[in-house]
């Protein structure tokens, strides 16, 4: 039976391709250090945690389309606290995850083979979203060396065609750690506003800005581009709720709302519990981003000094926020590092997972010797999960002189 | 800003698009029976509210994509309950809710345009992801006085053209409650074998047969027929999980299953909590099934005796099966009607809301005097409430005879 030529094109995701082999270490009773996927060990708030301790609704409905209005109001609230006070209910769509929220921009504003502009390397996911909903990713190259900061602005809009629907950028970024500055984003808006273009901004990782730097949202440009700008937002990373599947997409372009909500028709809901849990948002005390935040600039660190000792690693600038980084490691093909670290590399029967970065690429053949880290587990694992990494690139490196 | 052409057209909900009319009436204090969509009073079992009142996993991790492995085991111990031994774990992919395993399908086994053949009236929200996924569907009509059962085979193949890839059908129907006989499903079987086609089968309402009449499955015919045989399939009727969004597609097509794994990749991952709590399906005493089997039969038997007394009504022969009819209403407008009963229309301060049946149809202008009912309510309810209609009726004809 032929199946569809696009679900072809589906990539499988660089992130979790290699899982069987980490499932297979793990059932040989090898421990895994899990740097490939953004799934943080941070504890999510006991006030959410205590909802479910506290259950007594029965049964489990629907929710309405748009979102249980009482998390409606405590994303309204969200924004509101973090400055932006004229974001009101009809301006959120609930979505299952950030994920459905890029779905959902995609289909919304592109008709088939239309295309958005990307910077490479890019969440890898985007590239698979890009190809459910028929939709092109015109990628724009950015560069370890300048710490995947944007090119120049004419190499942004050389690559502006008819077909040309929307910017989408992640910020701060996954998979680089990039947090744009006012300049890029008063840049690309600027862009935008001269192509008459669409901006999708995903700001999952708002809240993970480190130095004392502060993080440049597109809600800051909301009111002066209203038909054009799109937030994709998750509470995923923010609140350690990766498997509560909730996100958010904000615009006050009312056209673009109603017809999202009607697509929020089709699929009936989000999930029910998890909105009643994340609903709690409100109550989560400000000194639990902070600790957040200050946790994380912390593994950012210890990830950088110790990557750092290991000869012909490769090292950016080191990120502005996020708990990402595209590291090159002294190997021709990552992936396949990647995959012996899980198959046959042990020490004291550990090992590491980690994301090799090719599938980060929008551009083909690009990030062959490049790894996405996530610095998800607490500092003693990163220094044990980069010790881990050098050695077993001293056995890689000696098994590729001989055998290979 | 110009949106894309196919956002304007993904047809808002016939079940859902009335909603901020009745959210308008609760706000006057009005009560609203809502008969207008399948989301059971029921219970759900003890045994998953138990889970989330003894959580204790702190933080809310990402699930596999292809869904948490103890889940997948109860997935795969619940068919062989139900008889289909030959089911394994690798057959199956969890999604979020039946919604996605209807998308995921479409995507996998259609390029755009392709065809697929649905029933007339169908589940509305089938048009919504035809729409989504770029399929056209192809609609053979069905009869109220037939009690909407398939008909004859030459009025199925002479729509099948190059295009077509698939008959997809819903299983105890919604929003008919039909319930597909041996022959039926056997002719197409046989179809689609002639053909090499596929049959997707939505089986939702798998549990709900009444008058100890037996459901015949797509499974029946799985293993004959591995490569074209797609189970879509939910948890939120069988234990009233509406708010759980989970459910999953079955198919020993492995081409397929490793495509639709992929597709699943790209959003990563189905609800952890929901997953954890449905996992303890294998727990449900088969006491559960059969009480509420019992229940709903009690209640359709209410609703069509009751709706038998109101003058005009056109009753189809009592559906066999799901929880839903389509009713014919002495009104021109179905939906103007619907729209009285939650606008203007109040009994004792109490109202009902029905779903217009004419987004139940692909085929256009169809539908437009019926109704599709929900019996979702206990017995007391749905005879208040099929009162209320009875009155309103009456009020709305003569507001039709004077002013309207």
């Amino acid at each position: 039976m032929r199946l569809s030529n696009r679900l072809s094109h589906v990539p499988a995701s660089p992130i979790r391709k290699l899982v069987p082999f980490a499932q297979a270490a793990k059932k040989e009773g090898v421990h895994v250090y899990h740097l490939n996927i953004g799934d943080p060990d941070i504890k999510t708030p006991e006030v959410m945690i205590d909802v479910l301790r506290k259950w007594d609704k029965n049964p489990i409905p629907y929710s309405p389309s748009q979102g249980e209005l009482i998390f409606l109001d405590a994303l309204k609230t969200y924004y509101h606290r973090v400055g932006y006070s004229f974001i009101e209910e009809k301006h959120i769509q609930v979505t299952t995850g950030g994920s459905e929220a890029i779905a959902m921009a995609f289909f919304s504003i592109c008709n088939p083979d239309d295309e958005v502009i990307v910077f490479d390397p890019l969440y890898a996911n985007y590239n698979s979203f890009a190809v459910r909903e028929g939709v092109t990713l015109v990628p724009v190259m950015t560069k370890l060396e300048t710490g995947f900061h944007l090119p120049k602005r004419q190499d942004i809009e050389k690559k502006i065609t008819k077909k040309t629907r929307a910017i989408l950028i992640s910020n701060p970024n996954n998979p680089t750690g990039t947090a744009y500055t006012k300049k890029e984003m008063d840049m690309l808006v600027d862009i935008v506003k001269k192509y008459n273009l669409f901006i999708l901004s995903d700001e999952v990782y708002r809240e993970f800005v480190y130095d004392g730097k502060s993080h440049v949202s597109l809600l800051l440009y909301m009111k002066d581009i209203p038909m054009q700008a799109i937030l994709l937002d998750s509470l995923s990373k923010r609140y350690s709720l990766c498997g509560a599947r909730l996100g958010c997409i904000v615009s006050l372009n009312e056209e673009l709302m109603s017809g999202v909500l009607r697509i929020a028709q089709g699929r009936l809901a989000s999930g029910y519990i998890d909105q009643m849990m994340a609903s709690k948002l409100t109550e989560v005390p400000s000194s639990y981003t902070k600790n957040v935040q200050i946790e994380y600039q912390k593994r950012r660190d210890v990830l950088f000094a110790q990557l750092s000792t290991i000869e012909g690693v490769i090292l950016p600038p080191k990120p502005e926020g996020a708990f990402y980084a595209i590291v090159g490691l002294p190997v021709a093909d990552a992936e396949d590092f990647c995959r012996f670290l899980l198959t046959e590399y042990r020490d004291n029967n550990e090992t590491v997972m980690l994301a090799p970065a090719s599938g980060f690429y929008a551009t083909p053949n690009c990030g062959r010797n490049e790894v996405r880290i996530a610095y998800v587990l607490n500092c003693e694992s990163i220094k044990r999960s980069v010790e881990i990494i050098k050695k077993a690139l001293e056995a890689y490196t000696k098994l590729c002189h001989s055998e290979r």
